[in-house]
């Protein structure tokens, strides 16, 4: 193995092929999914109903930095995991991302979320999967993510045993990083930037 | 409701009780179990392997704080849930901490980890409950925790759905502290201090 | 080094020194700095006013035990550091968390609170340190952490830079925890049982 | 405010600007910076040194992600604030990501770093921000982030008071993303694929 300077072949060759599928997805995305999931977080905010994110690995980092931008518009959004997340209730929203939709953790949390009332939005590659079809609400987010009969998967997932080298879940957690900043922009718009900042510092200050 | 200045009552009661818990703790734990665990967890430095720390919500973080410590000492140690938990596998050591022994997410990794090779060490105030049935070796902890039927316990927790209050889940969760408080003073007395010092330094600067 | 079964002797002395401090905790604590600290939380609660709270290292995991608690109580509370954590602003209350009270990232969120015009509230064993000068009000929790001419602790937290092995702020932690316990006991006693589960319902379902 | 459909002209709009920003990324990435980062990085792996990864907010999440894949191939990694982060000394390695390159957490760590002798690797738009001065090696992505004297930042991130919306940090941040997972597959082609296995076996059974 030489660690001298090479010409980076793999390197840009992944990065031709991200480039590659991101300029895809914009035809891929579907429209009208697209606005559905707005409308129904658009309604979270005006009722102040509480948008809850759920992902595991790498898709729960991006539902993280979905969740931060929730927040500064204004949101109450709450991260699954961490220390202050509320109990959800009626009318609540759940963003559920997994690309395979059979993330364990991520279905476990959907199914618990349809049992006292709140909507599950899935973010999944496959529109047959457990999460998707528990779903209020399905944006298929495409990427080459196997369908993965993986029954004990969230046994595997908690205790860190992950796959040992998984890069085509990447196509998949790029896109939805792409798709929610997207989202975000959207949102941004429709809810006016004055409005907006009025309900962040009603949020904050008060 | 008032304010202003009280009595405090309600603050010195709970402290009482509380001091008055763990002042039994002493005696309610089993001399054997204590130093079954710690055998465990020396052989688990003496090998090499994984100690992996597990719990939900006021009992995880109890965990990490041992985790925490376990690390100084130069174990290799992990905590499940942060980002670069790696895979475990035989006679690796998950430590999981439940008080009612029945929490979904505890057992899960508990069955994970037995079908991987894995020994578990459970800390729970219920020999009887599914987390010590699976578990290799069982430290009872005492507490007042209910034995909760609590079927979809799970769904709740990951979704943040908490008990309105839990204040006696408080007892097994300081008792389980100052447990684990004293097992690594145990720890660093077998270790012996240029031992830890050696290893720490070849743990982390080499 | 033996593995083998021994007495128990560290174990055994670390839980009695452990258990003989927190038993001269009631005592040693301050009933007015107490009874200050509750109705400063009060406050808060009444206004809908956030609870920030910040700690590093252990004694973060202390702070984040509390925050779960004060959300039972339906406290809009906060961790620092995690993902949706929002500005604090004029009255918002900081819980700011430091044995020695000079844990640089304490410090330094402790003045930036002060700066929007946020209340802070430090726990600490050092009434001399950096974090109780800058408080609004002081709790002395004892604990015998050293003062710690830590001139750059902050770097060394930050990249886990940890003393080898500290069990000297394992007190601290431990009284603090059961002090912490305590303090939402009174809360619960102040507010009222009816309330809170008003309060809770309102803030979770609506 | 209407929240009925809508023709999603900001999500699109958002969308293109975030591709053709991506799309430019490549011709704008220096071949020689991105050649030295995977030889620091080669070197830490080759001699099992640790590679430690820093970020404030989103840019701490994509940090996340990037030691997830490090993990997985065999790399000694951490993140910086999780549990376990143990110390680092002589030779490890920081990545030190931050688009300003003057978020003052990521900068005091910097710092940190360099006074152990570890060595720093800076991910940020700006070669003349502080991070970029006190780093070994810096590689620009580009990001329309400002070069923002933003003396308190550091304060204002800690207590959670973000800007009130960033777009534009968006662009540096999945722009790193994409960087650093096209970094990944030249570490995997570099290191080979039996290499690998062998590591991750090695590292995660032993």
């Amino acid at each position: 193995m030489s660690l001298g300077s090479q010409n980076l072949k793999a390197f840009y060759s992944a990065m031709d092929e991200i480039l590659s599928f991101l300029k895809d997805l914009k035809e891929k995305l579907s429209n009208s999914e697209v606005d559905k999931m707005i409308g129904m977080l658009l309604e979270a905010w005006g009722w102040g109903k509480i948008v809850l994110v759920v992902g595991a690995g790498r898709s729960g980092l991006v539902g993280r930095a979905f969740a931060m931008r929730l927040m500064h518009l204004g949101f109450r959004t709450y991260v699954v995991g961490e220390t202050i997340t509320p109990a959800i209730g009626p009318n609540d929203v759940l963003v559920a991302i997994s690309g395979s939709g059979s993330t364990a953790i991520v279905v476990t949390a959907a199914e618990a979320a349809k049992k006292v009332g709140a909507k599950v939005i899935a973010i999944t590659s496959f529109r047959d999967s457990p999460l998707a079809k528990i779903a209020d609400h399905v944006v298929v987010v495409p990427g080459r993510t196997k369908t993965a009969v993986e029954q004990d998967y969230f046994s595997r997932q908690i205790l860190g045993i992950h796959e040992p080298l998984a890069p085509l879940g990447t196509l998949f957690e790029l896109g939805t990083a792409v798709f929610l900043d997207s989202i975000v922009a959207e949102l941004m718009y429709r809810l006016g930037k004055s409005e907006i900042e009025m309900k962040y510092r009603h949020a904050v200050i008060e």
